[in-house]
């Protein structure tokens, strides 16, 4: 096991109505005045915007709003926020939506107090310092509301790129699976998706002595092994839901990824897909991890073989540990089929003839250096032959 | 599953030379004045406690020392600690040590800021409000270093009861698991037991529908079974130290026991004998949990069947699942004994005779109302003929 830091210091209210803690929660961490920060769509039919407003209004908290997130977060929406909240003063960002909104107001978070271009922490500058953010999560999906990490699309040149940094860590996060319910299948089930690639993101290393982890990772892969088709096949389950939902908040906070090196070439490989096709993160997830992981096996053959028998159920062929390893990568993908994902290049709307000009910006775009680095250092013939295996 | 909240602030700082960033935490959390809190013995003889106090000199934060604190930490060094702590004006406290020292620190922390009497807290009370403290872990076991919770025993009627609140969660808790490699095996295997028991008190639940805490614990259970064997057999083994001391603190952090009843009913029945015998509460535990899970079976057969398949990888014998449940049962009490860990009263020091005081202690003693509540109500008559299965 290597050696680590962890701290995950944000505030969970979880359960049923507990969005009307809101103001409360504003006011035990120090806000007076806050940008609600939304998509649109669903949160705001659905009524909860305004019971979120009411819930500031019954505490006296002024708020300024701003909607229009998009999935695939921009940052032109991220520059009008930061604009919005030096204008106005205000001092706390409150994040109602998924992961996208959330990852939006920690971007316009850190922007505020940071006198250069906020795209410099997209870049590979760690975020020191930045409002406090309070998050009421809609989807159980990208685990921002328990982790110090955001991820958004710079509109010029589509890079989509990640910044992170304990300052955008959340201070509460209010997770009430009932508001999950009204989700349809498919946005369920790429949220789903993305959980168990967090994890499997983490049980890629190449650590050794790692039991403990890698047996909190089995554990959350197997909750999501039980409870992603109950949703599916009845999204109003309360309970599947709220499993799902502290899963989806343990899969990313790294409180089971600490002192093991992590792999994320599948994310960083899916992330082109998302930025050039606006398709749904888990579902660019669904196809890249069966290629990206059948790429990779033979690195590790007893790795795969062990999630396989572990998570899977899979028998071991002790003879041939690599067709137990090859079984389980096939289980995940009929998995995530069953869930309603699709499964190669033109279900997500992906183009073969696009190929090259991913690579290029995987590989090469925002100062890469032609290579990423993970479980298995891939370079640009690799990643062209990956995305070829998602044809 | 139940709604929750749940609150982890704690900054660990986990590895290899861990403890020399003592200095460099306890200026990031504001100390500037510290008490030093231990127990004697290894802290002094492995040089351990002169470490700390260079990195303490080398960031220029005063100190004073209290050592003293004994194996299930009594009320009069309590009392000692508030005063001096007063009396020096101390804005920190340090504790270095296994569970009883953090425990300790814990209740001075929760004392000096308190008005009336500090074993109020200890009789219900919540504490809202402590000295910040900090904590360098020398034995995997309590989970004190993660916990709101601390155990003490008045020495007046020798009571050990417990309190609890977010002021008394550690800051920060520095785990280097070299420092456990010099520990006795005895005292290993007490503190595997004492994890083990608080992955089952929380395992033994009311609450249905919770797969992921369900399997959350699992996991930390199957990490013990794994790792806690290698240790007793070669102690230095730096990497099975490892993964059992995050374990540890993940069994006791609430991360797996979030949204479900629980049960502790083993613990308040083990308290008594380690408060009456002053064995150690790994010991009493081993001879407690295999007599109350019989006891209590019948409650939940399901339960306990699902613990025997998927920690102890029995095969469940369907057509009679209390087969299967009273199997893993006694792989736990197994697997406890081959550590090295008492099975029975008499290996623990404890008399029969002494039954009766020990059940009015525990049912009736520090205003208890004559019945424990958990996974099962158990009364005086409960608590007799269990104690009197451990003969």
């Amino acid at each position: 096991m290597e050696n680590f830091t962890f701290y995950s210091p944000t505030y969970f209210v979880f359960g049923k109505n507990s969005e009307t803690q809101t103001g409360d929660m504003i006011k035990r961490f120090g806000g007076s005045k806050v940008l609600i920060h939304y998509g649109g769509g669903s949160v705001v039919r659905s009524g909860l915007l305004d019971r979120v407003k009411e819930s500031l209004k019954s505490g006296n908290i002024e708020y300024v709003e701003l909607g229009g997130v998009k999935p695939n977060p921009r940052s032109g929406l991220v520059y009008e926020g930061i604009e919005l909240c030096r204008k106005e003063k205000v001092d706390f960002i409150l994040a109602v939506g998924g992961g996208s909104t959330i990852d939006s107001s920690k971007a316009i978070a850190a922007g505020v107090v940071y006198d250069g271009d906020f795209w410099d922490f997209y870049s590979g500058k760690l975020i020191e310092e930045a409002l406090p953010v309070g998050t009421i999560l809609t989807i159980a999906a990208a685990g921002s509301e328990g982790s110090p990490d955001s991820v958004i699309t710079k509109e010029e040149g589509m890079f989509k790129r990640g910044a992170t940094g304990d300052a955008i860590r959340p201070k509460f996060s209010i997770l009430n699976p009932a508001l999950t319910q009204t989700l349809p299948p498919f946005q369920s089930a790429a949220g789903i998706t993305d959980i168990m690639a967090h994890l499997y993101e983490r049980y890629l290393t190449n650590s050794t002595e790692v039991e403990v982890t890698d047996r909190l990772i089995e554990a959350l892969l197997l909750t999501m092994k039980h409870e992603g088709p109950r949703v599916i096949e009845n999204p109003d389950n309360y309970e599947a839901r709220a499993n799902i939902m502290w899963a989806g908040m343990m899969a990313h906070n790294n409180s089971c990824g600490v002192g093991r090196t992590q792999d994320w070439n599948s994310h960083d490989i899916e992330h082109e897909l998302s930025a050039l096709y606006d398709c749904a993160h888990g579902a660019g997830l669904a196809v890249t991890m069966p290629a990206v992981f059948r790429y990779v096996m033979k690195h590790n053959v007893m790795r795969f073989a062990q999630a396989a028998v572990r998570v899977w159920g899979c028998s071991m062929d002790f003879e041939h540990p690599e067709v137990t390893a090859l079984e389980g990568i096939k289980a995940l993908s009929d998995f995530l089929t069953g869930l309603g994902m699709p499964k190669n290049f033109s279900e997500l709307g992906a183009k073969e003839e696009d190929i090259p000009a991913l690579v290029e910006s995987l590989c090469c775009g925002n100062g890469r250096d032609g290579k990423l680095s993970g479980f298995v250092t891939l370079d640009k013939e690799d990643c062209t032959k990956i995305y070829k295996m998602m044809i």
